[in-house]
């Protein structure tokens, strides 16, 4: 008797929720390994680590799946669109092909490729010493480019790799949003440091005790509606979130004991993207119905707690008291407006990761433009030094003084992470135009902020993204809960409206 | 063209490693479980060390695995006894035997009604209500039993269920030392007792910082040889040692800042555990070779730091200035004799896990009579309480107030654990032979405790016992090191010579 359309989904249900929950012990592995492994568990983690990784590929690109998924597609269990079923066959088809298509020499190759690269990668930044780094990239962007050909792609080879970050996204639509976006952030910023205006950032660095900063920055991710009873902040050199499985959800940030803002708005950050893995439906655990979007949805969650409602005056009117009453030394002297200002300090500069909310999209955009001419062969792997430094010149009037605070300066590329960069700024987009529909559904915002009340907006993101799963692709899903495509408008709205009211522009 | 015994053997190495790498992810999940894992992940927890015990089990009774030891034994590679290669088919044999010998419902039964038990268990313990217990322990000690017919045994039920915990060990040997050691035993802590000596244990109850404690600890783990790089030291309400692979050592402990002992004792008792693991012959590791003889064994390393090293003289003139320096609050009107007499109090009580060096033993012996007399049918659970009271009398001269400080103070026999309680006192028997042997090998080792050298009998025990992975049976290995079989003497002579010293008996 052959197997039911239903019979194959349940079958299906059955392998992908092991090899969801196999893939999550390598989660745990992968945090363990950043937060509290011994330095000397370091090779035998790679061998736990591969061995998982290993037999979860091996398990998602058995033939049967993509037998499987064969026989319930076409059948009336998938017939709408956007049912349960019809979104996780349809994901997990992506998904079979995407890892089938690529030739087995070709994964190997750029694992071990990404592997050489990135220690070199690491030498050549701390010398700047980009021509050792050169030979690299260039074989990573043809292995990627390889890749691109692989998967198959209509328009832009930079399509097939953006897919394994924004599924559905296009170069094409891209390329349009961010012109819109730079040409007006460009004016922007030229408006911002013409007007003379500086705020006093030392208040930034006095003395903030790191068990204060602890408490307070706990405080903030509870009041933003992050459930610590299924989730830890920890410490790490270099903050990440890290959904576990259901009840368990990890975050990490870094303190420095004279720095004010750089723990507070790290920790705001991942528990943005903690509440969108908290807030993923439990009961299509391990399938994509419960799954993120994409990086940019994800990043859209983490930027808009950190900077839409963070680096806000409403936050601030429920958030200053108590933070002058833990750092009554160093606060007492400083008023929630210059503590506001130097939040919001606009200053072009040469590092991405320290740069402010405005200048950060041209950081991205920069190496968005880069990266497509490389993997069309456009651009040189040698020619990337010059090419920088001159849309560096262009979009912020300043020249990095050496590579390592040029193109050496992110670790993406030696890691075989082109495609990524975008997603960055796609948040950023995501975050303004959600933002702008929340303070049109959920009435005064900034009063209820003020009064300490952050759930509000915590439940309508849960209602209309996190419990979405991958039901919808980002664009779509922009469209739905806004009404209106992607844009560079609520965004730019945003930042004009904040920086004009600090700034006087 | 047929396999060799050697290509057997190398393929019988692959997948064993394998299985080792594996499990040790379970290993990480556990250690987890019980440190840093949020409250609300642990259903999930559950289901990732259900599949990966799964996958475990499923590759080690492979039948595969039967037929490749199969080929290797006899063989000429197996010839030598003790070569790694005839060691290590010999345990896997054993594993594999046994593993297979239990049918599989017997298995699951087994699961599923200790699960149930130890949640009974946990609440007749709170209320003392023996009777609510009662059923369930009938129940695990029938499948007990169940499954000592199933592995098969000689002599005694009781022997079947011992090889899980100290592989070799039988119930005759067992009895024939615990007789001698009980009967002298028992006169030892009447004579302290009834010389009207009691150390003033205040001291022991005053001011000590947790952090000051952690920081004492750790000093003295690194002292005796822990390798901190390759290890850490975390806090749970358990203390417990996990060696979760090469280079990852885990220790843990509790603080209560007015206990001085409980910490620091726990602490040098897992770092001697911890030793035992990092001292395993990396050469080896993933197979029988690089893995510890027993329980008892093991016991062994955990009780001589904890007893024979840091409950003794010699320690205390090296760490005692140390001490008085971190607490000098509490400690600045105490001798370093007051210190040891006080952490070195013999007095019969109710509560295993509280007891003293001595009385420790009685305890274990009162449990081993009762469990053998359970799984011969001898004693039905429903007596077992009566039972308990009578032989403690008789050992300990005193009456339980309820049993929940007796008979039910235990985890053990809810979790099925029966036949695990003799190696506690194994480790006590083993502990001191084995010190025996080194005081007379490795000269002066008061003197040089005194100076703080501790690394030549770690190095001694890690020559002696821990790269020597599963080579010898327990038994067999004490007899190589100590050139005698397992005896009581060398314990009661430790006893006596440190007790006539505190006692003036």
């Amino acid at each position: 008797m052959p197997r039911t359309p239903q019979q194959a989904y349940d079958e299906l249900i059955r392998r992908m929720k092991e090899i969801e929950l196999l893939g999550s012990c390598a989660g745990l592995l992968g945090w363990d390994q950043r937060t509290y492994m011994p330095a000397k568990a370091s090779p035998y983690r790679a061998e736990q680590l591969a061995l998982l990784s290993g037999m979860v590929h091996q398990k998602f690109t058995d033939p049967e799946i993509g037998g499987l998924i064969g026989e319930v597609e076409g059948s009336a269990l998938v017939a709408g669109p956007e049912s349960a079923p019809a979104v996780n066959v349809r994901e997990w088809r992506r998904g079979y092909d995407r890892m089938t298509r690529l030739p087995r020499s070709l994964v190997e190759e750029l694992t071990r490729t990404c592997a050489l690269a990135h220690d070199v990668w690491a030498g050549a930044r701390k010398t700047s010493d980009f021509p050792k780094f050169r030979p690299y990239l260039e074989k990573v962007v043809g292995l990627k480019r390889q890749a691109a050909d692989a998967y198959g792609f209509a328009h832009h080879p930079y399509d097939a790799l953006l897919e394994d970050y924004e599924p559905g996204e296009t170069t094409a639509n891209l390329t349009r949003v961010f012109a819109d976006l730079r040409e007006e952030l460009v004016k922007l910023i030229g408006d911002v440091v013409g007007s003379g205006k500086r705020p006093d950032t030392s208040v930034l660095h006095r003395d903030y005790p790191v068990d204060r900063q602890e408490t307070f920055g706990k405080m903030a991710a509870a009041a933003i509606g992050f459930d610590f009873e299924a989730g830890r902040l920890d410490v790490t050199v270099h903050p990440f979130c890290s959904g576990l499985g259901p009840g368990d959800t990890r975050l990490t940030t870094r303190y420095d004991a004279r720095q004010f803002n750089m723990a507070l708005f790290g920790i705001l950050h991942e528990a943005g993207h903690g509440l969108y893995e908290q807030g993923l439906d439990p009961e299509h655990s391990g399938t994509p119905m419960a799954e993120a979007v994409s990086l940019g949805i994800h990043e859209s969650q983490s930027r808009m707690w950190e900077n839409f409602v963070g680096r806000g005056r409403a936050f601030w009117a429920h958030f200053f008291p108590l933070a002058r009453h833990l750092f009554h030394e160093s606060l007492s002297d400083v008023s929630a407006d210059d503590l506001l200002f130097a939040i919001n300090d606009v200053r072009p500069s040469f590092i991405r990761v320290e740069a402010d909310e405005a200048t950060y999209n041209l950081h991205i955009l920069l190496r968005f433009e880069l990266e497509q001419a490389l993997l069309t062969g456009d651009l040189k792997a040698g020619d990337v030094p010059g090419a920088w430094n001159e849309r560096f010149k262009k979009y912020f009037d300043l020249t990095p003084p050496d590579d390592a605070q040029g193109c050496l300066q992110d670790t993406h590329w030696s890691g075989g992470g082109i495609g990524y960069f975008p997603t960055y700024s796609l948040g950023n987009l995501y975050a303004a135009q959600f933002f702008e529909q929340a303070r049109k559904e959920l009435g005064d915002l900034d009063a209820q902020f003020a009064r300490g009340e952050f759930l509000p907006l915590r439940d309508w993101l849960r209602e209309k993204i996190h419990r979405q799963g991958m039901r919808y692709r980002a664009g779509q899903l922009v469209e739905r809960v806004t009404g209106k495509p992607l844009s560079h408008r609520p965004l730019m709205a945003h930042l004009k409206a904040k920086y004009g009211a600090l700034y006087g522009i």
